[in-house]
C-alpha cells in the first residue's frame, strides 16, 4: 500500500424522505443561492420540497446549469451571487449542477482576474474566501456530492477542465433514493456506467499490496452489477435505487484511491470526446475504457484477471484468458444498459478524432496518461482509433 | 437500507514513516498534552519520533494510561491539563490511550460537577468547550483513532461505560505500519480479534437490503483472515501490517453501520467480563460472540449463512448448516490466533458470573440487547453460561 492522506468532511444525509430534513441542515442567517439545472426538479416534486426547506431562509435562485456545465452560464450565476451577496450555495441536481456550484464557490470572491485562470493555472487549492456549498442530489453518477472535484467546460474554446480543492467539499449532501424514479432511463444508464468506470479507474492498474482497497472496489462493482439492472427495470424500487445511489457516492469519495495507484486516462480521453462532440460523459467512458485495457493489456492484465475472478466470477483460465474475458464482460455490461461503446454510434464525423485529441493534448502539454505514465500520445491515438 | 447520517472528519495520515510528518499536522501556538501509556513507546522509537515532532511546540507529558483506561488515572491527567492550561491533546498509543484522551477532552473544562456524570447520564454530546485531540496509533485494534467513541472503566465501582460525541473525533490520526513490529504477539492477536468482532457486530444481524455495506464488511473480514496470520508470523511485514492497520480503522469508523441494523450485545456482555476479571477486551469478545450466535441462531442464521458463503467460501449445505459452519470457522480463526474462547481458560472463579452480569445489567436498567432487542436477560444468562 502506498502512503496516503484521507479526509472527507462531507455530511451525508441518506434515506427515503431525507429531502424533508433540508431545513435543519441549512445555515441560519446566511443568504443562500438555490442553484439548479434545466427545471426537471419542478416536475418531480424536488423543487417544492426544497422550497419548503428554504422558507425560513433568505435566498435567490439561479437556474439553467446545463449538462457538462458551461463556464459562460456559470459566470452569470457568479454575477448574480456577487450582486446578491450570496453566502452559501445549495446545489440541487446531478454532477453538473454540483460541479458548477464548486466553481462558483471559488469564483464569487475571486478578484485576481478571470476565474477561468483557476482552471488553466490549476490554482484552485490556493483560492481563499470560498463560499460554502451543500447539495441535494437528484442524479446518482459522478460522486461530486461527496468529493472536492469538479469539471467545467468552456464553449468558446471547446475546453473541458477539472479542478479539485479541499474547500470544495460539500458541507452536506442529501441523498434521497425517491429522486431516482423520475430520472429518464438513459440517464440512469449513464449514472451506473459513470460510477462503474470511476471504480475501474482506481482499481484496474497493477497489484499494489492493498487487498482491502481492492475488495472495496470489487464490492461496489458487484453491487452495481446486481442492483443496476433492478433500477433500470424499476426506478421506483427504492431499495435498489438507494443502493445504486450509495455506490455512486462511495465510488469517488477518496476512499478507493487511498493508498493505491490510479489511472484516470479513460476520463482524460473521454473528456475530449465530450468537448468535441457533446457525447454524454458516461458514454465516452464506455467507448474508451475497454479499448484502453486492450491497448495496455500487459500492464493491466494481472488486475484484469483479478477483476474477472472476483467480480465476474470467472473460475478458470490463464491470466491472459481471464483478463480478456473481463474486458468482454465489461463491454457486455455497458451494452446491457443500452450504452453503445463505439464512437461511430454517436457521430458520423469521427474520422480524424485521434489527431484532434492529440492536438488538444499537445496544446495543454499533456505527454502521457495513466498509472506510471504508461499511455503516451501514440497509445492515445491507438485507443481512440480502436474506438471508432 | 435504513436512513442514516454519516460524517467522519478525521484526517488519516497513513504510511511507513508517517510519524515523521507529525510536526506539520500539529497546531501552532497551542499548549499540547502528550498522553501515553506504560512507556512501551520509549523502547520502540515512537517516543523519540514524537518528541522530534513536538520540538517546536510547548507541551507537557502525562503517562501511565493503563489498558481499560481508568477514570481515577485519567482524572490525574485532567488535573495536570487544567493546571497547565492544555489546549490540544496528542494521544500516542492504542485504543486505551485514545479513549482516555477523548474523556479528558470532555472533562478538562467540565464544571458541572464530577465528569463521571457525563458517562452515567450519557451527556457527552451536550458538553461544550471540548479540547481537540489527535492521535499517533501504536496498536491497531479498536478503531478509536477514527471514531468518536470511548470506553472508560472506574476501578472503585468496577464499572465500564462508553460514550460517543461528535466533538471527540480526532482532528488527525497518524497510522504508521512500522509500529506493529514491536507489538507483542498476544496484543496483535487481540487487535485482529477486536477488529474482526467490530465488523461482526455490524454485519451479523438480519438482511436489510444493504448489499454494499454487507460487501464492505465481508471485505474487511476476508482481509483480516488473509493478512492477520501474516502479521502474526512476521510483525515486521510492513505491507501486511499496513493492511491490518487499515482494516482495524475501517472496521469502526461509522461506514459499515451506515444504513444497517447493528448488534453490539457481544461488546455489552464482554465489557462486564473485563470489568469483573480484567480479561483483555478482545478476548471477552471471542468468548461471547460464538455463543451469542448459537443462542439467537434463528434470528441471525440468514446472515450467518451469507457470512459462511462470502467470507469462509462455504459452497454447499442448507442455510442452517452453513450458518453453523460459520460459527465454527469463527471460533477456529480465534484459536488460530492463540485466543482462547472459554471463560474458564481465563479464570477459575467463573461460577456465578451469569448472575453477576445480570445484577449489573439490572442495576443500570438494561433490559435487552442486540438488534431488535432480541437478547433479553434470560438470553444473556444463557450466553454467559454457554461461555464457561
Amino acid at each position: 500500500m502506498e502512503r496516503f492522506t484521507f479526509q472527507n468532511p462531507t455530511r451525508i444525509i441518506f434515506g427515503v424522505g431525507s429531502i424533508k430534513e433540508l431545513e435543519k441542515h441549512l445555515p441560519i442567517g446566511k443568504k443562500i443561492l438555490l442553484l439548479y439545472g434545466g427545471g426537471s426538479i419542478k416536475n418531480n416534486g424536488v423543487y417544492d420540497q426544497v422550497l419548503s426547506g428554504l422558507k425560513s431562509r433568505s435566498f435567490v435562485e439561479f437556474a439553467g446549469i446545463e449538462p457538462n456545465p458551461k463556464y459562460e452560464t456559470i459566470m452569470k450565476g457568479v454575477e448574480l451571487s456577487r450582486k446578491e451577496k450570496v453566502e452559501f450555495i445549495l446545489a440541487v441536481g446531478g454532477g453538473s449542477v454540483i460541479d458548477a456550484a464548486k466553481f462558483m464557490a471559488l469564483a464569487i470572491h475571486y478578484n485576481e482576474g478571470d476565474p477561468w485562470d483557476i482552471l488553466v493555472n490549476n490554482t484552485a487549492k490556493k483560492v481563499e474566501n470560498v463560499v460554502p456549498l451543500a447539495t441535494v442530489l437528484t442524479l446518482p453518477a459522478t460522486g461530486s456530492e461527496m468529493n472536492a472535484y469538479s469539471v467545467i467546460s468552456r464553449e468558446s474554446t471547446k475546453e473541458k477542465l477539472s479542478f479539485g480543492a479541499r474547500s470544495c467539499y460539500p458541507v452536506f449532501s442529501i441523498l434521497d433514493p425517491t429522486v431516482v424514479k423520475s430520472i429518464p432511463p438513459n440517464q440512469i444508464a449513464n449514472g451506473i456506467t459513470d460510477a462503474f468506470t470511476h471504480v475501474l479507474e482506481q482499481y484496474l492498474t497493477y497489484p499494489a499490496g492493498a487487498p482491502l482497497q481492492d475488495k472495496f472496489a470489487e464490492s461496489i462493482l458487484r453491487t452495481l452489477i446486481e442492483e443496476g439492472p433492478k433500477v433500470m427495470k424499476n426506478p421506483g424500487d427504492e431499495v435498489a435505487a438507494g443502493n445504486f445511489m450509495w455506490c455512486a457516492t462511495m465510488a469517488l469519495n477518496g476512499l478507493l484511491s487511498a493508498g493505491v495507484p490510479t489511472d484516470w486516462a479513460t476520463h482524460a480521453i473521454g473528456h475530449e470526446l465530450t468537448a468535441l462532440y457533446g457525447i454524454d460523459h458516461a458514454r465516452t467512458l464506455a467507448i474508451i475504457a475497454p479499448n484502453l485495457y486492450r491497448s495496455v493489456f500487459d500492464a493491466k492484465k494481472e488486475k484484469l484477471a483479478q477483476y474477472a475472478e472476483e467480480v465476474w466470477k470467472v473460475g478458470s483460465g490463464s491470466v491472459d484468458e481471464k483478463a480478456k474475458l473481463a474486458i468482454e464482460r465489461t463491454t457486455d455490461f455497458f451494452h446491457s444498459l443500452g450504452i453503445k461503446t463505439k464512437l461511430s454510434a454517436y457521430t458520423t464525423n469521427y474520422e480524424g478524432t485521434s489527431e484532434e485529441v492529440l492536438t488538444r493534448f499537445k496544446k495543454r502539454n499533456v505527454k502521457s496518461l495513466g498509472e506510471n505514465n504508461i499511455i503516451d500520445l501514440e497509445k492515445v491515438k491507438e485507443i481512440v482509433e480502436m474506438s471508432y
